[in-house]
C-alpha cells in the first residue's frame, strides 16, 4: 500500500462509522494489525476493527499486556511488568517494519491521548518511519451521544483521570467550568463523592460505551454505585459557558 | 439519502482524510450544506469540504456572522448581534428541514466542543430531529502532527482560552500537567508571558493549520510573536506523565 512504516491507527470511539477515512483505508491495507489485549481476551481496538476486518491470523499480532488492572498503574510493580513488554513489542514491530512491511498498531480513541500506543512510539520513533493517524476521542463520541455540548464561549475544560486522590479531584473539579473523569474503574464512588462536594454532582452524566452496542447514559445521581465501572466508562460535567 | 433532519456535520481537523467515514458520507448526500462565514469570506469549514464537495450554489446556505472579530467575544454587544442572526439562521433551517430535506450545517473540528452549531443547536434541538456526527478535534490535529502526545499516565489536561484574564491563565497553568490554548487571536503575547511565568514556556509547542496546507509547528519560544494569531492556531504543551 505505501513504504513499510509504523502506524499509530486511532479507530476512534467504536461506531466504525466514526473512524477516519485515512484509518479506514490503512486498516484495509497494511500488512499486520497489532493490537493490544488482556490475556484470553479480544482487544477493545480490535473489537472496533470487526465491521471492518475479519479475522485474519495471518496478518494479526496479539499484544498481550503481563497485567492490567491486577496491579494499580501507579504501583512500582506495574512499570516493572509493563517494559520488558514494550520492550520485546518494539522489538517484534520494528523486525516487521525492517523486513519491508506495513504494520498498523490499533488503537482505540486517539493515539496520542492516554493511549498505550505512546510507550511504543517513544521507544521506536528515532528508529522507524511512523505515522500517528489522529482519531475522534471516546470523550467526543460520550458528550456527542449524550446530547451535551461540552464547552461554550470561554469555558475552560478539565480533563482529569479518577486513579488521583481525593483531595486533588475535588480542588481541580472546583476550579474548572467544563469536565471528563476517565479511567474510572475502582474509583467511582471517589468521584461522586468528589462531584457533589464541588457542587456538580446535579450537572454530572455517566457514559457507558459510547457509540457501541450496549452504549449507557445515565444522570450520575440516578446511576447505581457499581465499581468497578467497565472499560469505556467516563464521567463528564458540560459547561455553562456564554450562549449567544 | 434519509428522513429529513439537521445535522450538526464535524468535519475534523483540515486535511479531507481525516473526516470520518459518516462524515464523507453525509457531506456527499445531503441536501443541503451550510456553512458559517465572514463576510466576502469563504468558511473554513466549507474550505475543508472542497475536497469532498465543489461549489454547488442550489445546495450551499452561507450563514454570514454579522460580526466577528470586531467586537471582543465578551461584549455585550456581541451577543446581542449575534442572536438575531442565530434567531434567522434557525428559522431559516428548520424550514429547510420542515419541507423534508436533510440540512448538514459543516463545523471544523467537533461540533459540540467549542462550536458555532451549538448555538443553533439549542435553539433547533426540541423542534427537528437531530443528528451530531463527532469529529477529530483541531488539537488532536495539532498535538498528532508536532509528535507530542498529549496525556501520559495521570497526566491532567486543561483545555483553555486564551481570552481569559493574564491571572487566570497563570493559576491554571501552573496547576496542570498538560495544556491546550485556543483562541489565540490577539492573546499570543499574554500567553506567551503566563507560559513563561508558569515555568512552561520550554515546552510550549505552537501550531498552526495542523493537518492542513500551510501548516506551521514552532517551538513557542523561538515563535516571532505576530498578533493576531490566525484562526486555526494553539500552543500545546504535552504532559511528562507516567512512562512505562
Amino acid at each position: 500500500m505505501t513504504d513499510a512504516r509504523l502506524f499509530g491507527l486511532g479507530l476512534g470511539p467504536g461506531d466504525p462509522d466514526f473512524m477516519t477515512v485515512r484509518a479506514r483505508r490503512i486498516l484495509e491495507r497494511a500488512d499486520r494489525l497489532a493490537h493490544f489485549c488482556k490475556r484470553g481476551r479480544r482487544g477493545n481496538a480490535r473489537a472496533i476493527a470487526d465491521a471492518v476486518v475479519g479475522a485474519d491470523p495471518a496478518r494479526e499480532i496479539a499484544m498481550v499486556y503481563p497485567v492490567t488492572d491486577e496491579i494499580p498503574a501507579e504501583h512500582p510493580d506495574y512499570a516493572a511488568a509493563l517494559r520488558p513488554f514494550y520492550e520485546e513489542m518494539t522489538a517484534r514491530l520494528a523486525g516487521e517494519v525492517e523486513a519491508g512491511r506495513t504494520v498498523a498498531v490499533l488503537c482505540e480513541g486517539d493515539p496520542f491521548f492516554y493511549g498505550s500506543f505512546m510507550h511504543l512510539w517513544r521507544r521506536l520513533k528515532d528508529r522507524l518511519p511512523i505515522e500517528v493517524v489522529p482519531a475522534v476521542t471516546g470523550m467526543s463520541g460520550a458528550w456527542t451521544q449524550a446530547g451535551a455540548p461540552i464547552t461554550w464561549g470561554d469555558d475552560v475544560l478539565t480533563v482529569i483521570p479518577a486513579t488521583l486522590p481525593a483531595e486533588d479531584l475535588l480542588r481541580r473539579f472546583r476550579s474548572t467550568d467544563a469536565l471528563v473523569v476517565m479511567k474510572l474503574g475502582r474509583h467511582l464512588a471517589k468521584v461522586r463523592a468528589a462531584l457533589a462536594a464541588a457542587g456538580l454532582l446535579e450537572r454530572a452524566i455517566y457514559v457507558e460505551r459510547a457509540t457501541m452496542p450496549g452504549q449507557r447514559i445515565v444522570p450520575l445521581p440516578e446511576l447505581p454505585c457499581e465499581e468497578p465501572a467497565p472499560y469505556f466508562s467516563m464521567v463528564i460535567v458540560p459547561g455553562q459557558g456564554r450562549r449567544a
